[in-house]
């Protein structure tokens, strides 16, 4: 029988088990830490995460995806907050689109769960990884609670184990000709758990993403199923007006909130006290290249870690999967043909998702309080409306389509250019509302064909 | 007694022995192969290095500059040689200035020399580097000959271990917020050497830098003091009509270097049959921030290691040295203010260090066979010499001054801006030829006070 190892029983290692069965593989995963199902869920990073339909198709393709409906809450638009605490509210695409906010822990715990009913696969846990012989599919293991140590040899080995992925480090960062880069940007975040009201309501509206933009810095917040908010304040950690490093004592965290996130204080006048519960964090974007070598290949974090502002981290490591089986078909599982195909293909995608996610920090901190961009957004949205074959915001190809990250941030950034160069030649914000907009844009059509610079 | 460990008995490392035993520091050095001097030197990389005002500068302020002398060859200019064996001669900067070829063994041995014999170090072989405490000052290492392992533990740690050091790579790349980065280019390198005639005399003329620049790859020579030259095959590794991956059987080796370098092929037919004696290698790149943490700081290639094209990789570590020694003294040995003054100061050098070397591998083997780049040479000389005060051209302070690289780095290129609109707007070539030159150079003061565009 064929045989597999997965490194990492996360997100994508999980899933990607699910996907191996069903060619026939026998499936191991070893997994570092403990099983995630017996331990208690609220230690650890929290952080929420933001399905789209990328991911829904990764779990869609193998079958998955009622399970995982269950336990994600639609979110189809974002709402701001400003400093008076006036709200607000801003569609992410058209009627019906939305992304999808789930625990990173229940959806592991779901995905494990598939993993091995769906796949059949085994999932060997404490067993760290030491090193790899990357020509003989070979992983080298140590069992932290034994000590004991194992080799694990496969006919083809997938290193999903992460943004600090250990075969990474151990075995593929000291090849000749490796490249590898991770850089930390200048902002780290904290989470801050907002809890429900006591008969189990949730203390904001549900169904959206809320943003307190502040220029530099930002919270927002996401909700749970348990009708608990996963707060996050992402901001830099020195050297700024606003920064990780002026908040230490209780009385400056008060004030810091109270200033600044007025209404957000007033739901949780007790932040002074529970600031300390989850640890300052930093946020790195990790790029290298091969992704793959002999028997091995980096799938996910492991290979494109990125930071988490455009929630496509989780999304671009689910779709690796769908190229991943869409090459195993085309190749007939010749493995070195389907590594060499997949990284040429995926490495593109991941610089590019790692490029927006940078971009988008500047949109949620930022721009999305400024109404100039959100009667851009608008009009955008009503272009495609009225041409949906002809223009999709730069938003939607990122999250409701299936159209390459690096297509989209191209022509995502033309797009960007040309509305705004109508939008200074036209008063579109009157033409939004006496409704003479519709005219503008089939007038545009009629001379050029199309939108855009090109 | 102030103790000080040093990782890396190589040329930084043996040098900085020097500098803290004249501080009063007790000096371990662990060095993770044998003793280099008891060993066959023949063996392993013979590559040649040039040395430049900046290394001298770090031997003089310890009184080594002498021993170091007497196996430096100087070289006062670049010889080109065309496809056709003609050679073009271009002096490095002014009468007296020169760099020197030195080889990497021979300065290593003499450095090791040095460091026990004026620095009393004691130098530990086959002690392998396996972990660090940073916040402890201690280095764990193993004995390689018999397995045993052992701490060492002293005032202030010093890791010169070179491109893949083994502290950045154990215990500082782990560090949150440590940025790293490994760029391999695309071309690699053979060496090859041009032995001496039976007499011992050198084949080509001995005292100048050969180079046959062939556009996108280049072959270059250095003197060594047995009559040999080190040569070197710098080119890409594939997707070219010249790359290494092309040139395999014996008759392929021949008839590139006969039709590629027919001079060079002259001297040396039987080059097919040792063609394999050296690997063929990888360049690469590596960034890192922060370099010190903790009792430990990263010092030479450790911290900023480069491509070899501007001969300056060894010369850039000295100068770690030289300004680690005067921040010592300004700050009194206080530690971690010396720390992180030497790396807000030395980070923007190493940067600028490896963007000249980049830039260089272009005017090695491109711009120097182009006349055009000749007389712009010749015109800039002219400048300095009749204006010294006003005008150095970039490779004389990158060479034969201590004007900081990233100083160096943008004033060149500012510099190379105004000289190419100064030779479109007048005849140049002619005005070398018949003295007018002088004329231009002195109105241009007269006019402007200044050479440049600021």
């Amino acid at each position: 029988m064929k045989s597999a190892t997965i490194v990492g029983a996360g997100l994508v290692g999980s899933l990607w088990a699910v996907y191996l069965s069903k060619a026939g593989y026998k499936v191991t995963i070893v997994e570092m830490r403990d099983d995630l199902r017996e331990a208690d869920i609220s230690a650890g990073k929290s952080i929420n995460l933001a399905l789209s339909v990328r991911g829904w198709k990764a779990f869609k393709t193998v079958g998955v995806d009622k399970e995982i409906e269950s336990i994600a809450i639609p979110m189809p638009g974002r709402t701001m907050h400003d400093l008076e605490g006036n709200l607000t509210y801003q569609p992410y695409g058209q009627e019906g689109q939305a992304i999808y906010s789930v625990s990173r822990a229940g959806i592991n715990c779901k995905m494990m769960d598939i993993a091995e009913e769906y796949g059949g696969a085994t999932i060997l846990y404490n067993r760290k990884c030491i090193g790899a012989d990357l020509d003989n599919g070979i992983v080298y293991v140590e069992n932290t609670k034994t000590g004991e140590k194992e080799e694990i040899k496969s006919d083809v080995v997938f290193a999903a184990d992460g943004a600090f992925s250990a075969i990474r480090y151990k075995a593929m960062q000291k090849l000749d000709r490796f490249d590898y880069n991770q850089r930390y940007i200048e902002d780290g975040y904290r989470e801050i758990l907002l809890p429900a009201n006591e008969d189990g309501s949730y203390k904001l509206e549900k169904n959206t993403l809320h943003i307190w933009p502040r220029g530099r810095f930002m919270l927002i917040a996401l909700p749970n199923e348990d009708g608990s908010f996963t707060c996050t304040l992402f901001m830099p950690h020195e050297n700024h007006e606003y920064a990780f490093d002026k908040i230490n004592t209780k009385e400056e965290v008060e004030h810091f909130f109270k200033t600044i996130f007025p209404d957000f204080y007033d739901l949780m006048p007790n932040i002074g006290d529970v600031w300390e519960d989850h640890p300052l964090s930093s946020l790195a974007i990790i790029r290298c290249y091969p992704w793959t070598h002999g028997k091995f290949a980096l799938m996910g974090d492991a290979a494109h870690a990125t930071v988490p502002f455009y929630g496509q981290g989780m999304n671009a490591g689910f779709e690796d999967c769908t190229v991943m089986w869409e090459l195993m078909q085309k190749h007939k599982e010749d493995w070195p043909a389907v590594f060499e195909a997949y990284q040429k293909e995926r490495k593109p995608e991941g610089d590019a998702v790692q490029d927006l996610s940078l971009h988008n920090y500047f949109v949620m901190r930022d721009y999305v309080g400024d109404p100039e961009f959100l009667l851009q957004k608008k009009f955008e949205r009503r272009i495609e409306q009225l041409y949906p074959d002809k223009y999709m915001p730069l938003y939607s190809q990122v999250s409701f389509s299936h159209i390459k990250y690096s297509e989209a941030h191209t022509s995502g950034m033309n797009q960007d250019k040309w509305v705004k160069s109508v939008m200074e030649q036209h008063d579109v914000e009157s033409m939004m509302e006496d409704g003479s907009i519709d005219k503008l844009i089939h007038q545009i059509v009629q001379e050029k064909g199309a939108f855009g610079r090109s």
